[in-house]
């Protein structure tokens, strides 16, 4: 086998330890042969199916204090980097300010570019493509995984997919630069102040993924300020006139989506900033979990698991509809079971009026909240496993099934107790004590749950790890070992989902019945700043580092806050309807109010299309740097082919 | 200066006039030897824009028989037009049946290829690269066109749009090959008979974009005939209920938003066969009428005109919107005209009942029906001042904010009248007999206008012609110059612009108040079939033949119908509710009839964009292939860059 790590520290002193993988506990010695031969192999060869059957990265075996031999560390050497990165197709600055995607042979032309600056690539560049080297390792002639029959590979197969289904693979994961995770703790959220934070830093160490959302958690909730300030006077001075929450309800329906279109433009311009925008979509190879008969893609033209899409739309629509919509049935139930307590509460405090008996006003709609909490929990649980189920080819269309499920009973669950208030029971003042109970408690709830209960498990945790290796040492001195050991007992970030899925909630109650409750704004704004700062902690204390994740937009979020924004403008319509100020202007005819509103709301809708459609997606000056790229391409294209031409007619 | 036609015709036997150029008679003679030399030139020179100097084509001058020089035909080798087929980025269909993008260096695996077949290209695409050589053909550094000072030129302005502009060129136009016309006529609409359009015929001898005008026409003519065949009882057994009326406007609004998508999905299928599914969008230049100071481009880095963005908008808001405005505003009161004019034949009717009176019933409608066409053709050319004059760089801008500004005007145009019949009069049978009016007056209008007119017109002129040369040769062998002489003076086909505006309308007609009048699809389809012979007729007779244009979909026509779809659904659904059958339905409360009609309106909309959004723009099989590409591409890049790596590692 390999080198111990003590060795190498004397020996190789350009390595750098980038990723961790994590073999099961007795694995078999001819398995982590193999793989680490594989990793390692300094022979390249281009074969018959232009795949990585070598990697060219270096591998080293991490002995741990207690004796365990199934870590082993990643890296690789400055040049496999930097020819990793025209692999993935990584777009860097030039040094005449433009974006351009990195090739080894110009790399002399991109900005902060020497042979022996390190520093070129991020390290969360660097793990993405070690990452990706590392999934594209392919089965050549292997039949299986030396040493585990049942582990089958066909020529082409990731190998570390394969290792990672049949649980040879414990995980991989990228590790945490100490020095660099306390300099953006402290920019980030060490000290109190008020500005931005520091995306480009961010985006550095964990990726764009991940600081594509910070920036639109602080972009939407900069957005909503100027509704909570507009909001805070209908408090203060308890305005009830219609008028006002006409003119409210009117600003915030344009308001969402002017702000929904201008993200659009602050994330190209982020995105075009951190290349992401520019780089290429890479192919997309099927998800770990899928499962089939070997066949030949038509796509690829190579053997690889084929699933008959009738059997999945099969599943779809015979077993995962089916309980959706059961599931939705469960939910309204339990609502009707809150609209008993909430009866009966009315009823006590009616019967025997008390501060306590006012307060018990309150219960209902907190245990409520609570119960749609854990049932949108659970149903994730159960969404994920269906989907799952369903065998997806690919991650995307994974992920979209996923999504449609758990927003159509996010979005039932949460709603449609507001939605039975308004437009059943004609209850505004329900509506608005249920509306400020459910935002309010679901938002103390997801806080807690979300960052801080990991967070003190975390520090339990690396409590009793110290205890149990008597360490004294401080945080940052860790050796290698402890810090691997440290951070493999990590939870695992499992993707932005759950943060977006928040987000939107949270615009729903704000958006669809802001009319009513002008003060949603305000709580949002004061929830967003604490999540700012508890999601912040979740990414730098409590989880593993994640691999970073090159994206170029919040993808399907936009049409589903768009959708949100949609909705929220009929409610907010029918709502003002309903007011008796609106209903007073009309003292004759009824018939007439309803034209009046249908036709505003026609209106409106129009005007949220029109404008979507006017206002560019892409500031001016990005996209005159795109129209510029295309227009270099086009000719360098053009220019190839004139001299194909000048060939040919010397010929 | 080069040699005459006769001279040619016994020495180069391969040169096959495909284009021809008319200079302005008595354009001076260094002009013309400057202008041949440089599309003749056969020294190839890459030079520092990589732009083409010298078109290196073929150019003869065409000695009419009146003794006239200023007509020049221009054709090019085989293997010239092979290099520019890939300077164009044509695809053409493989051996092994993908679809590829044509390089000179593969040509062998292309399916027809041989280096002596003359056919692999069509005519229609020799043409097309012949006009893209010669628009392509940039001054060097010649300050001005020889013998003219006052057209100035700078580095890299195209040559023959300052010809054109400057008044020097006449005008550029592709030559008819009168033997492949002629089987085409006979296959199109040469014999009586029942079938498909010969699309892949049209394609090869006009071009993608008028042969998927045909497509769409056709397309759009079998779409309808299920309303027609459902619309065709209402009118025999006279139906007057209005729950089959409710079923007939449900079955249409569904209709109409499936056959719009299903038609994304013929046009990829055809588009894909045709290869421009595939192409490559080519970087727009310039449009020849934009004029500016001279500036430097942003995005190509040169020296070119340059129009103030600001110029424009002032230009845009202060000038053409009020002048819209002002047209829309004479439309309206040209209708309230009519509705005068409608009541006094009314009461004209009632006073003295006879035939002559309930004819006279439709007279109004009639004649507005006239105005309204005229309206439309005037409104149609100050539409297009206006907008040549608001100075758009590029020609796709231009077009937008024409289609814009005519689409706004003929539908207020057209429909006003109908909206205000039906939505403040409430009178249903005035309603259905002006729409009836309006369609089929519109129509007969129509195909007089476009077609037969231009047709009598140009028989007319060739029978003069014919008799001036005192020539008695039949169509088919006429000499090159009689031919040249023959079609230079035929009219231009300004593009499928007012095709698609008919259509538009007529989806109008059909659909927006399809619940009042279900024989709106009969009459549809009957001028849509003749539409198809008197189209047919006008391209093959009437016109000069236009340069082909690959096209990959109908463009913003797609949009603009789908608007309509969605428009209708809200009036269908208005008209639906105020039917006494519906009304009856609702004894008690209007109020719960309205809620209820907008609450299925909104259903209908939503399962509109749902079902939009479901329905996938491409068939799996094109899906499938185009991933193919992609991926091949993709493997491509792939295999360069380890070979690079396996460069670089062995240094």
């Amino acid at each position: 086998m390999a080198e111990s790590w003590s060795f190498l520290d004397t020996f190789e002193t350009d390595f750098r330890p980038l990723v961790v993988i994590e073999l099961a506990k007795g694995t078999k010695g001819e398995t982590v042969e193999w793989l680490t031969k594989r990793i390692a192999d300094k022979k390249a060869n281009g074969g018959e199916y232009s795949m990585i059957f070598r990697a060219q990265l270096m591998v080293k075996p991490l002995v741990m204090e207690n004796g365990d031999e199934n870590i082993y560390v990643v890296g690789a050497s400055h040049l496999r980097l930097l020819l990793g990165a025209e692999t993935v197709g990584l777009v860097k600055e030039c040094n005449d300010n433009s974006m351009r995607t990195f090739t080894y042979s110009s790399r002399k032309t991109f900005k902060d570019f020497a042979d022996d600056n390190d520093n070129f690539l991020t390290m969360a560049e660097c793990q993405y493509i070690i990452k990706h080297e590392l999934e594209n390792l392919r089965a050549k002639d292997e039949k299986m995984i030396p040493g585990y029959p049942q582990a089958k590979l066909y020529p082409g197969k990731s190998i570390v997919r394969r290792l990672l289904t049949s649980g040879i693979l414990v995980q991989i994961f990228p590790l945490h630069d100490r020095e660099e995770l306390k300099k953006l703790r402290h920019s980030w959220y060490g000290r109190v102040k008020v500005g931005y934070q520091p995306l480009d830093e961010i985006r550095c160490y964990f990726g764009e993924t991940i600081a594509l959302y910070f920036g639109f958690l602080e972009y939407f909730t900069f957005a909503l300020i100027p509704m909570a300030v507009i909001g805070i006077p209908y408090y203060v001075f308890a305005w009830e006139d219609y008028d006002k929450y006409v003119m409210f309800a009117t600003f915030n329906l344009l308001w969402s989506t002017v702000i929904l279109e201008v993200w659009k433009r602050i994330c190209a311009i982020m995105t075009y900033r951190w290349g992401t925008l520019l780089m290429k979509r890479q192919f997309e190879e099927p998800r770990p979990g899928f499962h089939g008969v070997l066949g030949i893609n038509p796509i690829t033209g190579r053997e690889e698991p084929v699933y008959s899409s009738i059997k999945r739309q099969i599943r779809i629509y015979l077993v995962s509809l089916p309980f959706v919509c059961l599931c939705l049935y469960f939910s309204l139930y339990v609502m009707m079971i809150y609209f008993d307590l909430e009866k009966w509460a009315l009823d006590y405090h009616e019967e025997n009026e008390s501060t306590f008996s006012s307060l018990m006003l309150f219960v209902p709609s907190i245990i409520y909240a609570v119960v749609i909490e854990i049932m949108n929990r659970i149903y994730r649980y159960a969404a994920e496993f269906l989907t799952s189920w369903e065998n997806h080819r690919l991650e995307s269309s994974y992920q979209n099934h996923l999504i449609l499920k758990v927003l159509v009973f996010n979005f039932l669950n949460c709603f449609a107790s507001l939605f039975y208030i308004a437009f059943v029971l004609f209850d505004m003042k329900l509506l608005r004590q249920s509306l400020a109970t459910l935002l309010i408690t679901s938002q103390i709830l997801n806080q807690f749950a979300e960052s801080l209960l990991p967070y003190w498990l975390q520090k339990r945790h690396k409590k009793r790890m110290k205890k149990h290796t008597c360490s004294l040492k401080t945080d940052t001195d860790l050796s290698l070992a402890d810090q691997v050991n440290l951070e493999k007992e990590m939870g695992t970030y499992f993707g932005t989902f759950d943060d977006y899925l928040e987000l939107f909630l949270q615009f729903g109650y704000v958006s669809l019945f802001s009319c009513v409750y002008p003060l949603a704004a305000v709580f949002a704004v004061l929830n967003n700043i604490t999540e700012i700062y508890s999601d912040a902690l979740k990414m730098c204390r409590v989880y593993k580092r994640p691999f970073a994740e090159p994206t170029a937009n919040i993808g399907v979020w936009q049409l589903a806050f768009e959708t949100m924004s949609v909705i929220s403008v009929v409610t907010n319509c029918i709502l003002i309807g309903m007011s008796p100020q609106v209903n007073a202007l009309f003292p004759d005819s009824k018939t007439d109010l309803i034209l009046t509103v249908a036709l505003v709301e026609h209106l409106v809708l129009a005007m949220k299309f029109i404008m979507a459609f006017v206002i560019p997606d892409k500031p001016k000056d990005i996209q005159i740097k795109l129209a510029k790229l295309e227009f270099e391409s086009l000719e360098a294209l053009k220019q190839q082919v004139r001299a194909n031409d000048m060939y040919n007619s010397e010929i």
